[in-house]
């Protein structure tokens, strides 16, 4: 078992990867592979699995343990691999965590749990008593449009204050709750504050957050590192084109489908035309349909034109 | 195994029954047997377990399959035992049904899936999948405040045409859509309406409708089958008083705690203090705080005193 | 002007008549004298004008003022004009409240503003201030799914104690807090509890409630009264086929639009086909497509068929 | 009358200033040009009046036609005034965009009629008949969390085609929805895309939008000034302090109250407290309770000692 070090904090892209499926219920590692291999190609900083890319809550859970375990043997260590242990039921969070700590995973990352609605007070307390039991440092995960609750700046700010919880994904898109939560974050440099949608990667990045866990770097993993690269080094110029792309890219593929999870099935049907996994969901999602398939298929063939070399996608 | 037989359509009293636990992680057998004695002793038409009620979202997946094995053999066939089998995974709702079947459960009954957001489409493909590989029958159950979609009338008209789905729990208090509901079940006289929410128990059944699911039953059975025969008679003289027995209980009970899981808190800490199981809740919910434990006694010592005789219930 | 005496509490079928208009800004006297004639010889209890029905948001200020006059002056006494006055600037309520009173209208009726979010004690607040400079006594006016915001039942108990507040119209379909409602309103017997949609009359009237300001009325005032007689005299033989009646209607004409505004749609195209006034809506509202006004046609030439007498309605 | 020349596209701090009023209907002159000329001092690039900051819905006609022409007199062409017509009548919109043109105003702006729940080609249909009506050129102006619809980055496109459609204030927060939109309008140079929240101006203007329409501007004018000019130069060097200084602002000065509208409680009663005007806010909203200024007071000592040179503030 090989385990890369965390850094504090984390910076970077990390990738939310998608969970290839033979089935609803067969894992794919064979196609787990070529992925992780194709991310790690384009120099991302960590990988994200289970999360809502990885259709997290459609998987039974021997599927969620076998995917912790196979995706840590096939990474071995090159990068850190952050776990998502999101669940309505706390025990289960937990295992999942021992599962992960076990196989050298580097970090968990938890939404709120969904079926129940909580307070404030609630949440919190519920991200406490994860942070007491998990082995693994603890990344929130604020997604609202899933869980029906956000997680407030200032929930986040008592949060920091738990030795075991060490950053937050914020996908929520709100712009304004991001610029809150990084501005009383100021203090804590090491805790790690990372945007979910890839479309603000590069305005957050340049205004001082740590990096994205953007969907699109499953498919075009050294395009979102340039970007982060160049938000980085403040490089304006170089910066525009390549979020000029990223917005092309989610202008195009992700609304290809009239569903609500038509970036998940736009993201799974481009990897699936460019040979790196089948065009599987689990249930209770599904594929675009072949119509649409080709509208996607269009659209990669344009994007691949503007691309700057082709071999590093 | 002793099975009871499911009547079509299933009519009456069926408590959602509580979740009784030593911790968020253990179940707590004696409890369970004591539970399920009162309220078989009020008269019940059946026993629905892992409704929100029992908090199905917060439990482990051991603990469910054993809350239904241990469920079946101490009911051993009295009344028809339903199943709640709710879940963001197909595979695993799959396999808590095999269980249920096993067991000599009558039915499983479950809510849409609630992490993904889904078109009314994608909810009856996912609930003619799971009708198709349910060994039992299926119930729907419509519970918008927690699954945060509703099953459309429409939709319930489509899915009446599957052989496997036998009758709809609507917890959706939703006063028009039942009416919309029921209007449009008028030609599926073996399709089993109940509904959820006990203030609408006396209304619904009144016009028609098969009965209530109500958690009010964990506590005082006998009021809500009195209820329910008064309301199945026409006898509004009777209907009336016990009506508002009802709603003292729900006015009074289910607002104690500020939470929005106060219902919950309220049967669970009334269930603790008539002796029948432990005051304890599942993460990430909580128990009431002791002072508000306190006005949860003074209520049932007025309630008592109004209740018609004190053995039955 | 001639002013008809407010019953207390206010008890029966008021319709929420929909304002008959030329085009958005011109009112349509005309068609409005047949419509009160229409309604009023089905034996209706009162006229409510400019509620949701009536499309009160839409129209100007100076039309609003005008059909106030219009209709106190047509209905001259012969049963309560009650008007709407909901509005977002306090001081536009008052002074349609003063035009209300200056031409013998019987009392007013507003929901909550709808553009700023209030807490219930800032609803509270605002409906005290409404109630203390109304020239009439108020209705409150549950309206969620309009003004975003619900009055709880408890907000609504506080406010009853306003000397100048005597009723309320919810309008919410919630059936759970219609109950609470009704119950908290047990010790006041004078104030006045009406339900807005028309599905729930049948059996909120059952259980005490003291009548319906029903859209439907508008069309068919006659079984609207014979229902809530039904209802009130406890005959379920006679009060069932009319609530099936009035479910067909609900649910053949309210859904031919696509549009949210689908039931406004329904009941305009509706009366301008039984000739009583022009299919015009006020901007942003549309009238329905051609094609989904023979829907309409069709769907009234069966009803009239099941109709008791063609003559009343 | 004198007018100023509205630039293609309006760039720059366009501050939607507060309506200064001695009570919730009269309009408080005094304050108003104390109020402008303190904001024409920072080198503001336009005036917005009668917005949600100018607590638009709760004024009357009376005062809404009032404050048009004061400012408008007042501002006496030195720079743009865009005038608010939102409103749920369209006959008031227009009629109040035509004494916005008679004053000498530059343009209107309008957010989604908020009654009636419309769908995206409801609400395209409505703006194309706002614009073809108005005599002013139209800003549109997307606040979905009082209007409660938003309206979509593909709907704004549509919008873009007509004419007399000119800009859009997004007040949305949402950054994926506005990223969305600016990539969208990449071939539209002359549409000015402005936004609303001032946490988000530093980046917006970074990545190429035209300015913002923010409320902090009402009290501090140069540092919103000083902000988008440093955006528009990409020195973030001198952008980020600035960019900290508005955090601050937003973090401390709009939070002090529990209300959803302590925003605006915030400014108004800062301003107060700066002498500009009276802490007077229509109903239904309320100031700031006293012992919640005091904390404003203290904020503004703190801020005041970090701002660069009192005199320009």
């Amino acid at each position: 078992m090989k385990k890369a070090v965390l850094p504090k904090p984390l910076r970077g892209i990390i990738p939310p990867i998608i969970t290839p499926l033979l089935d609803s219920n067969t894992l794919d590692v064979k196609s787990l592979e070529k992925l992780l291999e194709h991310i790690l190609s384009g120099g991302v900083h960590g990988v994200f699995i289970l999360g809502t890319t990885g259709e997290l809550s459609s998987l039974s859970y021997r599927l969620r343990h076998e995917f912790v375990e196979h995706t840590c043997e096939l990474v071995a260590g090159r990068v850190p691999v952050l776990v998502g242990i999101t669940d309505t039921a706390l025990a289960e969070s937990i295992q999942l965590a021992q599962t992960a700590e076990k196989c050298g995973a580097a970090a968990v990352v938890a939404a709120a749990p969904y079926y129940f609605s909580l307070s404030q007070a609630e949440l919190i307390r519920y991200y406490q008593q994860l942070a007491d039991q998990s082995p693994l440092p603890l990344f929130l995960y604020n997604m609202p449009s899933h869980t029906k609750i956000s997680l407030e700046p200032k929930s986040v700010k008592i949060l920091t204050q738990h030795p075991n919880i060490i950053g937050i994904k914020d996908s929520s898109g709100n712009g304004v709750n991001f610029q809150l939560l990084q501005y009383q974050l100021k203090d804590n440099p090491d805790f790690s504050l990372l945007v979910g949608p890839e479309e603000l990667t590069a305005e957050v990045v340049l205004l001082g957050a740590h990096g994205g866990i953007n969907g699109g770097a499953n498919m075009f993993p050294k395009l979102y590192v340039d970007l982060y690269e160049a938000a980085l080094a403040r490089d304006l110029d170089r910066l525009l084109p390549l979020h000029q792309r990223v917005m092309q890219i989610s202008t195009n593929l992700y609304t290809v489908g009239s569903s609500q999870a038509s970036y998940l099935q736009g993201v799974k049907c481009a990897l699936s035309l460019m040979g790196i996994c089948q065009n599987v969901l689990a249930e209770p999602l599904q594929p675009l349909p072949e119509k649409e398939q080709t509208i996607v298929r269009q659209y990669l063939q344009e994007l691949n034109v503007m691309l700057p070399t082709n071999a590093a996608v």
